[in-house]
């Protein structure tokens, strides 16, 4: 959990670097993690750090305002989203339960009329729906950048920046480590996620899916074609013995296709193959950081909270400053 | 779509005399536009353009509150209302679904009670409601301004002093045109904008309803009583040919009145007739400029967004300011 | 209903007394009454008037966010500590309707993570729950003061403080007076407030609860406990009669410890015996002052309004400046 070598803060330290060099400045839109650069990563994870140790600057954005579109219920990434956009200065202007606006299946307004109609209101829109591509038919109409905060099964890319940057942060790096994926492998954010890893050359990526869930056939072709081993276990505690990182989810995320007023109930369980416990931890001797995107169900115990594995909630407080890299550049691109 | 002519410009850049005579300044509420007249309705415009051209000074308003009150959802006018209050420098105090809170009929707190205790903590209110006259009964017991954003089948003036912005910007002045409404003529933003266009003396007014839902009756009691001719068609095709403006609504807008919780859909969809397409823009080679208070259901097709006729974004565009010079008024008078 | 004293307003005007000596500076959260000392409360009520009286300086707490948790739905609890937080200068980040969030029963996540991530992005929690007990599980993993503002049967801490404050301000002192508490006393207003009369020295206090519903007996336990004489009446009008202030309720608050998405409704309308209407102040030719939380259902009628026994909206004006105090006390601790 070391913080930026001072190699790295004299780096920071020149501003004007930032400033003048954003390389994530030519996006228009944050959408995908599958169209970023390793420039664009590695810039987002310095100005996260840069806001992180105080050198960058808050408060430039003032009188900015940022629209936060959450078709689907959200806590933490909406609150984060706000948090960050208030550090930055500017405002945000929140719906955080769209299916209770008129722009919905109910009454038939599009996406692209929404994105339209927002676009010239706000400086910027973060959105998160229940549909694949809901963020990207929003940007093919938006006058202002779109940042996608989830869209169904398909992708969550901040999720994915604030994963590297915690990995980045509790491994010192990336290369060479062995990264397990725990719980559904087919969330948005595993999708995220392993299109970043292809930067980081991990030496495998080690799956511990439930057995009714396959990894999606396009992960794994994503995998391999940047020349990363993979493999699926079926017990958690081979992932504690040999991975240098687990990054766990819900063992069941069938909900996140859902709209909001479905009520739907993700079905399962999670069994104890798949349950990360102390006990485990002790017997293996496991020095494994634990990540997770959260909300967390039943797959981490809660008595591993304390334990020096636990980066979780770390991860979250590095969140904010990643928010603040991506909103900052997004908002500079304007 | 011409901008403020120089000599318009130069009236603006007297800055003293739009805060010297606030000519809407005497307006206690904003609940209706038929209690405006000409020198409001010129001055909430004058001052519009003033925050749109950048000559008036935003962020005035400072630590003051704005309540949003939105007990029927909204996307477009609450993001707008909110947006406008943050240019101001206000903070906006949101409840975007009052129908979750203990406000409404289920646990019996009225209407009063609601005005009489947000007043003492807010500096404005804006509310939305199902109900017929609602804003006016929060008037009643508010301490602060209260701003009408739509109150069931009956008003929503800030809606018509957006359409008279956008049409005045669009056709140069309305005097001598010709202005259709398409679409459900029953709708609260068809009586507050006839209200209106008695001080802009149009040549004549045309409805292309519904067959099964007449303009009320008042409203072609206001259009008469004011000599403005009107005359109803049955094909929207003819509104293309003859008008020079067109303010769009949704074919059936029957929802309006229902309560958030009730969960009732309007049950028509346009039909061919009454449907703008870029196929009849052609034919007709027609001019008119088209607007819609939106959200649109598919009474506009989405073809026509790129088309000169589309003036429905740029009206979305120029109600922040509308609505800056609205709450501008209605702060400055407490 | 006199404002500070003189001497009391020169004590206000030395600034550093409040700045220094923040007797209730100590305290980590605000969960209860029960463990709150004169000093903190008298501390409160200071502060309270120096923001009324514009000594205490506003706006202190730039960049500070204040995260509003409503697990519960609530008006005016909500919106107050909105209004005191922007005039703090900080910024609220709410969630109005936490039932549609994933941190709850459906989904699974615990009130401790979300204490624990909420913690990490904010600089305090306001939390209002069904669950009794609610803020304390929270506080127990939150890494910044958590506010209790209404859990369940148990507390409602903030609103006591209100109410001490304007019992104080509208009775000069509590000391010695009659206090009434109409409508259903098991409450968690009631509760908190209770706790805090036993610093203030009254008479007596004087339940009308509904013959169904008991007062609890841990109340009637805590007043016998402070030597503070009590008794049960069956008619409002007896205390109009006797008591200094009357402590409105509404007459049955079943729904308290309810999720929100329940949609129980508390059943009982309130009998003629327990309302208070202007024909019963007048028979009695009472001076009693009227109190309350609100939301009003049906236990004052509206006529009272203008009575000058009404204390209830200046009692919502006074909260303001309550909450800038507890806000100011619990920002400052950390």
């Amino acid at each position: 959990m070391a913080y930026a070598s001072l190699e790295a803060r004299g780096k920071l330290a020149r501003k004007s670097d930032l400033t003048l060099k954003p390389r994530a400045g030519h996006l228009k839109h944050l959408l995908s993690t599958r169209t970023l650069d390793i420039d664009a990563v590695d810039d987002f994870c310095q100005l996260a750090e840069a806001y992180e140790v105080g050198v960058a600057t808050p408060l430039r954005f003032g009188g900015k305002t940022v629209a936060l579109l959450f078709f689907q219920p959200s806590t933490r990434t909406r609150i984060g989203f706000e948090v960050a956009t208030v550090a930055l200065g500017s405002h945000s202007i929140g719906i955080e339960d769209m299916s209770a606006s008129r722009s919905n299946a109910r009454t038939g307004e599009s996406l692209e009329d929404c994105a339209a109609v927002i676009s010239r209101l706000c400086d910027a829109i973060v959105v998160r729906h229940h549909e694949d591509g809901a963020a990207a038919r929003m940007a093919s109409k938006s006058q202002t950048p779109v940042i996608n905060a989830g869209d169904g099964w398909n992708e969550h890319p901040t999720q994915a920046l604030i994963d590297i940057f915690a990995l980045r942060r509790g491994l010192g790096t990336i290369r060479g480590s062995s990264i397990a994926f725990g719980g559904d492998p087919r969330g948005r954010t595993v999708r995220s996620l392993v299109h970043l890893l292809r930067f980081e050359a991990p030496r495998e990526i080690v799956f511990c899916p439930p057995p009714h869930y396959e990894v999606p056939g396009d992960i794994l072709g994503a995998i391999s074609e940047n020349q990363i081993r993979y493999r699926i276990i079926s017990d958690i505690k081979h992932a504690l013995t040999d991975c240098s990182a687990i990054m766990m989810a819900p063992y069941d995320m069938s909900d996140i296709g859902e709209p909001a007023a479905s009520g739907y109930v993700s079905p399962n369980a999670t069994p104890d193959t798949h349950v990360i416990t102390p006990e485990k931890i002790e017997q293996t001797r496991s020095k494994t950081l634990l990540y997770h995107p959260l909300p967390r169900h039943d797959e981490i115990h809660p008595a591993c909270d304390d334990l020096p594995n636990a980066m979780y909630f770390e991860q979250v407080r590095l969140s904010k400053f990643m928010r603040m890299a991506v909103l900052d550049r997004m908002l500079s691109a304007n």
